[in-house]
């Protein structure tokens, strides 16, 4: 443990892990090991480009969480984790990427050591880094545990966002903001996209005087005309045209905390068509945001953004937005709720939001997108940009 | 398919079809199902970021491979495969992660559909994103299909590269040089280490005259004094300081392809000690590169680096290198072959590695590596940056 190096106060993670406890109390849980590196990093401090290879936190029915992984990085946690050193297991080299063993077997020794051969133990089959083989060696080497699925356990219990959480994605807001103020300075027709993109990241690391730049969980996405009706295409170095919108989906982030934000630029003489479709979605937003309150649900939000969408005759078939916070590749979003019809979770204060009404149409793509923070008493946009289509 | 868009000549996709089935018809695959994003993309020409949510390329006994994915990525898949239009299959946005329905649900009736009731089909147990959920789901909806291992299987199929494939790693090297330049050219006492993360990055996306900058599977990697004896550590905002070495692990990344190059810094009179691991390194490497040739093994190079270094009084426990071309986050390895004592592969003519010497001391972290070629008599190093710590 190096305390400077340490994200947040050693009493944070003790209230961390006291919550998780409760769910896993509720679950009948003896132990639980976390693969997901955001969820590692929200109970243990831990933070390192190390996913590559597997490492999980395992934490137990009491005491601290301990830290498992590749030797080399063991290092990088004894500097990153509020726990004692005593609490950073790492296993040898030769288990890396070595066809013939794999890293679990020496996991599964770790919890037989500690007594749990025939205990409960919860996984996250469905987050990201917990591969098949993995959970295979893991049942294969606890014949007698029960080992059970407890994907998203842990991105639950960081829903509700505290205070000091809520800071670090008010100053990625400052970046995401600084980062689109840059994309209008320099953008222009003839721009190679690339050259465009190089400024995008190059904001997003000197950040702003308050906030250095953390690496997003996502690059910037930057499509122009046709690309922009796919959404997910990253960039080339094709040259900025008159007559086409490009939109940004882009975030700022400052020690691991995101805020994402999209916004929509067109060079030259918007097209009525386009017009049309900017107008039907700022009004659907507008729409959809007075229902981000405490008491209501996700799903009143896309009932209230689609419906208006719709009686302007534009639909929308995938979800409106979803919670975000603390992340690391490959996806900025925590993985719990969505705003879509079926997903009845009830909003409260403090959690945060990808509000995300993009539209990709057949001549190309609209994204204006807010992140979102429940108050008390309704809703805060942390980010104050205008939110129409800049023209340029 | 949009053919401005495609990666290679459709011919290219078509030989590699045919290497990887006459390696499924070694293994009497009828299927294989294929995860990871660079095996996707090396057979498919597909190119997103689409991986944080469930997809595939499927291969079968004859006729060109499906995408599948989530319906909005099919828009993409559309854009950047060499197949046919109906060869792209998107499942409705509804299975994004939801707790209650899993995408492979549509992955086993689109399987279905095509006669693998019964069928032995291969999946990629331990390559990224092919979650343990995936596979129980899988499993769960083809419960009379044999489905079995096949981690790694499209992976050494890549071991060897095309003249296409060589040509984008030159062009990467000359990415990665540049940015190594401008690393020289502003790194400075009391510079902020994002300031200077800021300057890499832009270089890594501006490219060169010849080549467009991608995104790398990696984020720069450049700690300083303590914080180098871990090898993963991202970074802060903490000045660099006299008197401390800085590591560059960083790549050029030109469409897809990497080409990674570790250099090492030292800000002011490099100590006696630091000299010595320096020397120790440069020599151990010198022997294990006069390995690096066709028929010698990648055994052979790891035991010449490491009885060289041991017999300068260093001891590296970690592999040394491992292959590397085309990639996507979390890691820029290919995942098959390793330098170290029991990887007694046979080096070929035009296989490529990331020779990764680094050494990780007490006090600081010394990496000096090289992106190599295996050429029909010998090696080459694909960049030509000095060698030498830099002292500034």
């Amino acid at each position: 443990m190096s305390s400077n190096n340490l994200a947040f106060p050693t009493a944070d993670y003790e209230a961390r892990l006291a919550k998780l406890r409760a769910e896993m109390d509720k679950r009948a849980l003896d132990w639980l090991v976390i693969t997901d590196p955001s969820n590692m990093a929200w109970i243990s401090g831990y933070d390192g480009w190390s996913f590559y290879v597997h490492q999980a936190v395992i934490v137990g029915r009491s005491g601290m969480p301990l830290w498992w992984g590749r030797a080399m990085d063991a290092l990088g946690a004894l500097r990153t984790v509020y726990m004692p050193d005593d609490h950073v297991v790492g296993y040898d080299d030769i288990y890396v990427q070595n066809p013939d063993r794999h890293p679990h077997e020496t996991l599964a020794e770790l919890l037989l050591e500690r007594g749990a051969e025939t205990a409960r133990i919860g996984v996250e089959m469905d987050n990201y880094y917990y591969s098949a083989a993995a959970h295979a060696t893991l049942v294969g080497h606890l014949p007698q545990a029960r080992i059970v699925d407890a994907t998203g356990l842990v991105n639950w219990q960081r829903a509700v966002k505290s205070p000091a959480e809520i800071d670090r994605m008010r100053k990625a807001a400052g970046i995401v903001e600084a980062m689109h103020r840059r994309i209008l300075e320099v953008a222009e027709p003839g721009l190679p996209k690339h050259h465009l993109v190089a400024e995008i990241m190059r904001a997003s690391v000197l950040g702003t005087d308050e906030a250095w730049g953390d690496y997003p969980a996502i690059v910037p996405l930057t499509p122009s005309g046709m690309d922009a009706t796919a959404p997910h295409l990253t960039w080339d170095d094709q040259p900025m045209r008159p007559g086409e919108a490009t939109f940004f989906e882009i975030a700022g982030v400052y020690r691991r905390y995101h805020c994402p934000q999209s916004r929509t630029l067109f060079l030259g003489t918007m097209p009525d068509e386009f017009k049309r479709a900017e107008e039907a979605v700022l009004e659907a937003s507008s729409k959809a945001l007075d229902q981000a309150k405490p008491g209501n649900t996700c799903a009143d939000i896309a009932n209230a953004f689609n419906t208006t969408l719709n009686a302007r005759g534009y639909v929308k078939e995938s979800r409106c937005g979803y919670a975000i916070g603390l992340s690391y590749p490959p996806d900025w979003g925590e993985r719990t709720m969505s705003f879509r019809s079926d997903d009845t979770t009830v909003l409260e204060p403090g959690m945060t939001f990808h509000f995300m009404p993009a539209l990709w149409l057949d001549t190309g793509g609209i994204e204006i997108t807010e992140p979102i923070l429940i108050t008390e008493t309704g809703v805060e946009c942390l980010s104050s940009l205008p939110r129409e289509v800049c023209i340029k």
